[in-house]
């Protein structure tokens, strides 16, 4: 238990200086909202805003100053709610939409439009945090009052739940010995490549979310298949024998992927890799799973994060080298993380109360 | 000249073992059509059937077969045109569909459509050689017999490639010492990574697609632009001077691009460099022009060329190790190897007898 405490000051203290990396690099006083194209150093190369970047980076300052007692600072809930206020003005392609554009420039004339929904999400994410944690609900609202989530479980949002895990576990094939990324819309395998194809880093953020909805369900089963399926099952079918770390795209057949990027280590994998081992202890304590995540923790902090100027590289070749420079672009920026860190932080707590309640 | 009378062999030698290595390993007898997801030693490990690269395979086997006495062998023929009938079979979503699917199962069913007209190009490009080859204008129309181009100069398709060149010249940059991918519409510079965004292997494609048309024209400053500006401009910027070979991605202002294969080195860039450079020596004999010729093939061969089971390796990584082990993939078929040999060959032959009528 002694490295599982000294593991939690050194993620508390990085947690600190993570946060403080982004608030001292990425904020635009003039316009508000952040940006998330740094460099190393941390200075902006590019001043598009990315809509994914700001919702989670709102998300990220809210959580924090509603949840954690040292982050209860005026300025941080202040950048959130400059951001929050930049999106409601901004996000929208033309008024009225209930469409959020994919990037922005940085005075937040609406750039490209993505086909997919998830600038919708992360703008929902963000402001819904917001709003609980600035305590006013305007935040909560993308435009439509009926939608103001009432105190009262919410059968519509249950059914959704319940239709998204049933969806994740569709991904879990061959007798749960594999995660594919892409199956049919009745959960069968797809033919090809592109049916083999397995994301370690997907299946081990899955398997946190579920372990989430087992613990609040107290539905045992799930749990345990979630702990064997996309938690143990990804960490050994995803790690790199040669050099360690999470591949980012692999075959299930053993195949070369067609991916280019397959073999880099990025950052989330591994974030995600943390939260996920936490979550599996507490759910089913066992040694193997604590040594599992001291020796992620150790690799993820020796290899991704930048004693120099702060933050973690992102994008990493397969041997460990640093492939991607950069801090952030428009895919990472304040989110996985510092997430990943405050859940550890909350994780390593709860785990390390239980113990000295036994001792 | 010694060593340019080498490399005609050499070339010569390569194209036909690259053209046994996809006769022996892509065709589908049952069906028609080409396999182009080889693993390295030539096994198909997926059936999907490409159409961009059916529409390539088509065409480097028609081109071969009407323009080289050596490839004059009707099983070639024969499989351009068993693929080009299962293309006009199967290729249009629904009937009379003036789109084309981006990839069809085995059997012909559309499994994928793109937004973008490449699969339309590449068919149209296939099928136009496949009726050249066989004499039977019937697979060079597309649906339009209107559109079967006549023998005098059509003044629509020369106001296209007017269009084309026009177009190209606008991503030459800064007084012409970079080439940007993207540009806006009037030929301006967009803001951020997307307006620096800069890909050697595109520019000197461009650069020798140029070189070709200032020759049909006896456009002498077009021809000295390109050259400069697309053929040894990129060949200084793009070119890695650490582990040499053509970066897939760089940034102009030299910042960290945010592509993650941004370092890899694929096979094609090398493959235009080559026809690039010998279509830049046609234009403005150079001793400079050759050497680096020469330099640029023995990298190319040395790093790409599979000595064990034929074809190149398509993908490596920055210090020059195999990243991707695959001879062919969604992207990477029968197509810019043996296009460039051939297009090698040719243009060797043009320079080496012009020196041996000065001799």
């Amino acid at each position: 238990m002694e490295q599982l405490r000294e593991w939690r000051s050194r993620i508390a203290a990085e947690l600190e200086a993570v946060v403080a990396f982004w608030e001292r690099h990425s904020h635009d006083p003039e316009h508000g909202g952040f940006f998330s194209c740094l460099s190393r150093d941390g200075s902006v190369y590019d001043d598009t805003k990315f809509v994914w970047l700001q919702g989670r980076q709102i998300w990220v300052y809210s959580r924090l100053y509603r949840t954690v007692p040292r982050f209860r600072r005026p300025e941080l809930l202040e950048a959130a709610r400059k951001a929050g206020e930049f999106l409601q003005r901004h996000v929208r392609p033309e008024p009225g939409s209930t469409r959020a554009a994919f990037a922005l420039r940085r005075d937040g004339r609406p750039e490209r439009l993505q086909r997919s929904f998830y600038s919708e999400a992360f703008c929902a994410l963000g402001l819904d945090e917001l709003g609980r944690a600035a305590g006013e609900p305007r935040y909560r609202l993308l435009g439509d009052p009926k939608r103001d989530p009432p105190s009262e479980p919410d059968p519509e949002a249950e059914a959704m739940v319940e239709w998204g895990a049933r969806h994740v576990l569709m991904h879990l094939q061959r007798g749960d010995s594999v995660v594919l990324e892409n199956v049919s819309p009745e959960g069968e395998e797809l033919p090809g490549s592109l049916g083999r194809l397995m994301n370690p880093g997907h299946a081990l953020e899955a398997g946190w979310l579920l372990l989430e909805l087992s613990g609040r369900r107290g539905d045992a089963d799930l749990g345990a298949r979630a702990v064997a399926g996309l938690v143990e099952g990804p960490l050994r079918w995803g790690w790199d024998p040669q050099h360690g770390g999470l591949f980012y795209f692999l075959d299930a057949d053993g195949h070369c992927p067609t991916q280019l990027e397959w073999s880099l280590k990025l950052w989330w994998p591994h974030a995600e890799a943390l939260v996920a081992l936490l979550a599996a202890q507490r759910l089913q304590p066992r040694p193997e799973l604590i040594s599992r995540f001291l020796h992620m923790a150790q690799f993820t902090f020796d290899k991704f994060r930048d004693p120099e100027h702060g933050e973690w590289f992102g994008y990493l070749n397969r041997d460990g080298s640093v492939a991607l420079s950069i801090k952030g672009g428009p895919y990472k920026g304040c989110f996985h993380v510092a997430r990943a860190l405050l859940m550890c932080e909350e994780m390593l707590g709860d785990i390390l109360d239980k113990e000295e309640i036994k001792e």
